[in-house]
């Protein structure tokens, strides 16, 4: 794990949670409130009596159910000025003999006890971008009993193909984009005496990576996805080391299941589980899913990475892909993912294998 | 000045340089480049056997400009990897003999001479923000001769009352934000057992700082200044020292020049001139300026600050007002600004006077 400037981590990731704004946003995500919830109200059992650690409290509001659900004490761990807002909404909730807000990094962090739960809402984009979880993973290692549980308990990636009319979009921007940087090397030439055609080459690389090479969010509609889903990977939340999830890498195919239709790329989300542990299991599972909904989209979204082409396809094609997720050198909460893919027709035909690069930012 | 962690510096600020995108938007606004240009190749004799000084080269424009103008050397500076695509560029227009692209911080790099003349577009907006002006003066102090020249030369600060739908704008999206968070509240309470109403207040002023204290860039049409603009500062680019413009400190004044209208707030701008310096001036002065114009906008615009309520006035009522700007604590390239108003009717009646504290972000 390399190196991490505090202060440029706070300025870069942090600083956004400092916002009651974006905590809202968090709180309004009804797919999202309702997992948690009824992951503590309808397991009780986890909570009466108990301890509990709240990684990344934010408002609070996990901390403040864990005491609601009946927990004898709370430790709230929130690194922003959050905490402040935490501490009055609990009191507020006339919960401050319970739940503790404690300001700081849960890694510099000292409780006065071990815990018996762990929650946390750690899930970045596509689960694992915001690199939060290696708090969880340190909190757990240094806080929870050993007969404790995680909330959630288990974690899943997932990818899928997909159909979009966002390749048109996106490659229309771009060649926008380089019209446009050709009528102004024309001008800066005639105006201005000076040739910068020379670095029409690095521009366009620039404009490609952002406009096509950069995953983008979306909320895809269930009919987009034209082929099975594949498990990407797979987090038991209570043994899972850092090391585990630096690089994700992972071989993995997906059959088609649309006729003749048309596979634009692939739409990535996660789903978490909470289901207690083994010896001690929840009452109720409950599970929070990400995957394209109708009517129950979450503020996750998915990621999408386009193909370029696109490829026609039908039903019982097959696509194998190879999936490796690195974090960026520049900032370890964001990702790279390189993807090869091969399209093998029911025909039996394969049509020409492709590797491309993304960036999650 | 305080200390600067040079890796937050960087990422927060630098970054966005590093961008040929955005150095094309610098180099795609006519106003600035017509300024520039002429600045450079109307005073050839500043230019012809000299050697130059570029501070903030980016794409390496002005460097090539005054090695075009008969420059013998020009030193073309750049913190950011912009650097390598500046050292092709200038290959490819064929003066690699003359400029020598160095990439660097100004603060840190160590010239083998001492230069006639230091160029540099380092205003941002409202003149002051991004203190890169800060870097210029570090340049001039160590590598100017005593006999040099700076481009520009000097530089001003503008105010001027306007007039402005921004307000109503601005305050009915706060008031939007209010009523969400209402509804959101309420929700929260009902649905979850949450009162998070506590919160109400600081959310507030989280949203009021956001859209009512935190000044917008904004292009102004002529027409909707009010009153006479008002000189805020002055820059003697050839003597100005940090300590100058860490404060922006003044006492000023307008004159409602249109009948019977609404203050809505104030525009403010700046203006820039290649003067050259007293004992060589330059032969034909030129003036930059991004005041409020019908066809002559610029990237920077004008920065517009709200008051609230507004105020009605007409031509012979004067404004009164202080000004004082000093960085923000957080991050010395952005500002904060206080504005104390005073509306003196030509009647001679006082309106109440008010203070409101503003943000450059
Ligand atoms: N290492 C760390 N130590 C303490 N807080 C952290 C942290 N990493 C992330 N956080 C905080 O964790 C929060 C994640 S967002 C979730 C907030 C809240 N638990 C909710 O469910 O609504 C953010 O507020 C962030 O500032
Ligand atoms: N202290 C410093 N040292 C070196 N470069 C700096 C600097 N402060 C700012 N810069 C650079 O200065 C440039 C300012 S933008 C102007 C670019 C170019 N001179 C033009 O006129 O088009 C940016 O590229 C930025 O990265």
């Amino acid at each position: 794990v390399p190196v991490v400037d505090k202060e440029l981590d706070f300025a870069q990731y942090f600083c956004t949670y400092a916002f009651l704004y974006h905590q809202k946003e968090m709180l309004s995500d009804r797919v999202r409130m309702d997992a948690y919830y009824n992951s503590v109200f309808q397991n009780k059992h986890h909570f009466k009596g108990k301890t509990v650690l709240d990684v990344g409290t934010g408002s609070g509001i996990l901390a403040i159910w864990s005491a609601q659900a009946g927990a004898r004490k709370v430790y709230a761990v929130e690194a922003t000025k959050m905490s402040e807002h935490a501490r009055v909404l609990v009191k507020a909730n006339n919960l401050e003999g319970v739940v503790e807000v404690i300001e700081g990094s849960m890694e510099d962090v000292t409780l006065p006890e071990k815990v018996d739960v762990i929650i946390s809402e750690w899930m970045g984009y596509f689960l694992l971008r915001e690199s939060m979880f290696d708090s969880v993973i340190c909190a757990r290692d240094r806080w929870l009993k050993p007969t404790g549980i995680m909330y959630p308990s288990h974690a899943r990636m997932w990818m899928a193909p997909i159909r979009t009319g966002l390749s048109e979009k996106k490659i229309s921007d771009y060649e926008g984009a380089m019209d446009d940087w050709h009528h102004f090397t024309n001008e800066t030439k005639t105006c201005y005496g000076v040739d910068m055609s020379v670095l029409t080459k690095p521009f366009s690389e620039e404009q490609k990576k952002y406009y096509l090479q950069t995953s983008s969010w979306n909320n895809l509609h269930p009919h987009q996805v034209i082929g099975t889903a594949a498990l990407v990977k797979e987090i038991d939340c209570l043994t899972a080391t850092v090391d585990d999830i630096l690089k994700v890498r992972s071989n993995i195919s997906s059959s088609i299941t649309l006729e003749n239709t048309r596979f634009c790329g692939f739409g990535g989300w996660f789903d978490v589980h909470f289901r207690g542990r083994k010896e001690d299991p929840a009452q109720k599972e409950v599970e929070l899913t990400t995957a394209p909904s109708f009517d129950n989209g979450t503020h996750w979204g998915q990621q999408v990475f386009l193909v370029n082409p696109t490829v026609r396809v039908t039903e019982g094609d097959n696509i194998n892909f190879s999936f490796l997720m690195n974090r960026s050198k520049e900032n370890h909460r964001l990702m790279e993912v390189e993807l090869g893919c091969e399209v093998r027709q029911c025909s039996g035909n394969a049509l020409p294998a492709f590797n491309k690069k993304y960036y999650i930012e």
